[in-house]
């Protein structure tokens, strides 16, 4: 892209092409197993959608097919007010919904309009790899707090906030995906949450709640969402359709305080003007119609099955090679090796000489960049794809370690 | 939203609330010819795009409900390379298609990837007030050209490019809508277009062309379009199927440069990941059946009766008072009025007193911001609304300058 170089502003300079996405480009075509990618399985989508889209345009045409507010769909926006409440997440009277082009347009429009060159952010550690990468490319730098299997440690967190609160520039954004994380799994427990919140409070920050996956957890899970905690505006409440109706549609969502979800509003007027009217008017009949429960419950089983697949296969062939999480939800499990190993160099070897394909795990340490992990995904692959692909892993693994 | 003020970026200072929304907020509900806006009719909309969601949602599922590449669906890049031949654009081996969500992202990846602070773009007087404001987002100053009824003037950028290139800071960019320009409807002679070829050639200066209109002409135009008279790869061309199918389905398309186009894929990944699967699914079966080309044809014929209707109107009531651009194509004529008058302090009273409603044509003009002139949209009042908003309008200018 050198001959342009002249013409293009520096912060292209920012823009970071994915190495793995080049590397996975390796695995087209092929016989490789992939456990690197992130997509839901086809089987979820419900084909009653087809009848419903037909439906939406020979009803509501000069609707559906028009220009639609910047904000969405107002009838729209109030049905996913309406969601939100049937899930257990508060909507107060001062909250509003700016309707996204996915959770990737809403973690855009967050940091367009929170973070300046040289903000600190609050991450998980590790954490979602594209939240990251939209952060960065606004100029944030990151404080990460190490999670466990009750997600993140807020006495860690607590600690870091004291000391940094001497610092000349304190952070203000808190970024984490509490429920069945992306990449561990893990869920925050009910105390943490409430710790989090109070620390919010004191040392006066917000909080991003990133949460694509909290309706579909494998076993019941006791915990209240952040937004509903909040007692004073802190929480901006991120969601999708991704993984409960399809991706393909492009529709995520914002819920947060009105005053401060405006300011989303007026900036995605310049992005892209407003989402497909018409997925918006899709979704809002699947919900209506009761597609997206449905979606969500064959969802639940069949990445409960796929959850349970990898479990095993990670049990029977990875037992004295590492540790790993077990997720309450979501679409992936984080395997750390017990060993000095740089999973990102040995992925080319993965996938020419064993067939198989993971993420490696350092990205998604923006501070301390472990290079002995890796993400692998159980929503795509079948579960005999699973179990073997998990096989090939371990014999990569334990080839390099000599075991 | 003064609350949030100590969390948000500056950059937000540069976001800009639109007045004219607020004050044609005022038109809701109330007997108020509007001119001011800028649909498509929804007649054009073709019922067949009902079936076309059916179909493609069955026989396509598992793929266009999922998630597709970043610079857009692979297959449909290629419809849109065929769709542009068949048009007279040239594409090269060397170019590339991203799939944008409408061209008002087109716009806001072009300005990401372009445009430093304080970088000058260079723009038609008057011009395409949503870009200017995404321009002016990332800093840009301008240097505006005027227009004429054979668009923008380039004796005038020769003069003005030979001044500027003695400046430390020299332009690198010009913007422009050449075929049924938006606001005035005016399009480029030939003559002109080979000559601001050549003066980008001269000056090492990138063109955008952004073409939403230059399907639907309501008269034969013998023009090429920029991008084919390009030799050297220094043309960006944009455009949408907001004005050809549908807006709700809100997508748009870059053509250009493969090196330089790859930087707006990389923007586009943080952004929003993709442009929904299911639009670009559909529009792919739309061009396919000859749906889009269909909706041309009707867009074309009904346009062109609205047009009559108001350059009849303005003929009628508007004869002493303005003078106004005959639009070839589009969906909007600018008004010049013969006299001191700030038609936005009248806008209020318009819409109260009047009951119409026009876009002041003040912002279109980013430099000289020329006060005593309207944008008139066309495209979707009827033709009797056309009429009688002209009217109204013509005793709102002829009672201010006292004639």
């Amino acid at each position: 892209m050198d001959g342009y170089r002249r013409f293009v502003s520096k912060r292209t300079s920012l823009f970071r092409a994915s190495e793995i996405r080049e590397l996975l480009k390796l695995t087209e075509g092929r016989d490789v197993i992939s456990l690197a990618g992130g997509l839901p399985d086809p089987r979820v989508f419900d084909p009653r959608l087809a009848d419903i889209a037909k439906e939406i345009i020979e009803k509501e045409r000069d609707h559906a097919l028009q220009y639609s507010p910047t904000a969405g769909v107002t009838e729209f926006r109030q049905t996913l007010k309406d969601f939100a409440d049937s899930k257990g997440i508060k909507v107060t009277a001062d909250d509003e919904v700016v309707v996204t082009a996915g959770s990737q347009e809403a973690l855009f429009l967050a940091a367009r309009v929170l973070i300046d060159p040289g903000d600190k952010v609050i991450v998980e550690e590790p954490t979602y790899l594209a939240a990251v990468n939209v952060f960065r490319e606004h100029g944030a730098t990151f404080e990460a707090i190490p999670i466990d299997s009750e997600g993140m440690q807020t006495d860690v967190l607590e600690e870091r906030l004291r000391r940094m609160s001497k610092d000349e520039k304190k952070p203000k954004l808190i970024y984490l995906v509490p429920t069945s994380q992306n990449p561990s799994g893990s869920t925050m427990s009910q105390e943490r949450r409430k710790h989090l919140i109070e620390l919010a409070e004191e040392y006066d920050l917000l909080i991003i709640e990133d949460d694509p996956y909290s309706f579909f957890t494998f076993e019941p899970i006791q915990v209240d969402y952040l937004k509903t905690l909040d007692k004073s505006g802190r929480v901006l409440y991120m969601s999708t359709f991704s993984k409960i109706l399809s991706p393909g549609l492009r529709v995520g969502w914002v819920l947060g305080p009105r005053d401060l979800v405006s300011y989303l509003e007026l900036s995605k007027q310049t992005i892209d003007l407003h989402t497909s009217t018409l997925s918006q008017y899709i979704i809002m009949e699947a919900i209506k119609k009761g597609i997206v429960d449905a979606t969500i419950e064959r969802a639940r089983a069949l990445y409960k099955i796929k959850r349970d697949s990898m479990m095993d296969a990670l049990e029977e062939y990875m037992m004295d090679l590492a540790d790993w999480t077990r997720p309450v939800g979501g679409f992936f499990t984080m395997v750390y090796v017990n060993g000095e190993i740089d999973m990102k160099a040995l992925m080319y070897e993965a996938i020419e000489k064993y067939g198989v394909a993971y993420v490696p795990g350092e990205s998604f340490f923006p501070v301390s960049k472990k290079k002995n992990t890796m993400r692998l995904n159980f929503s795509y692959p079948s579960p005999d794809q699973i179990v073997e692909g998990v096989r090939r892993v371990a014999l990569l693994v334990r080839e390099k370690l000599g075991k």
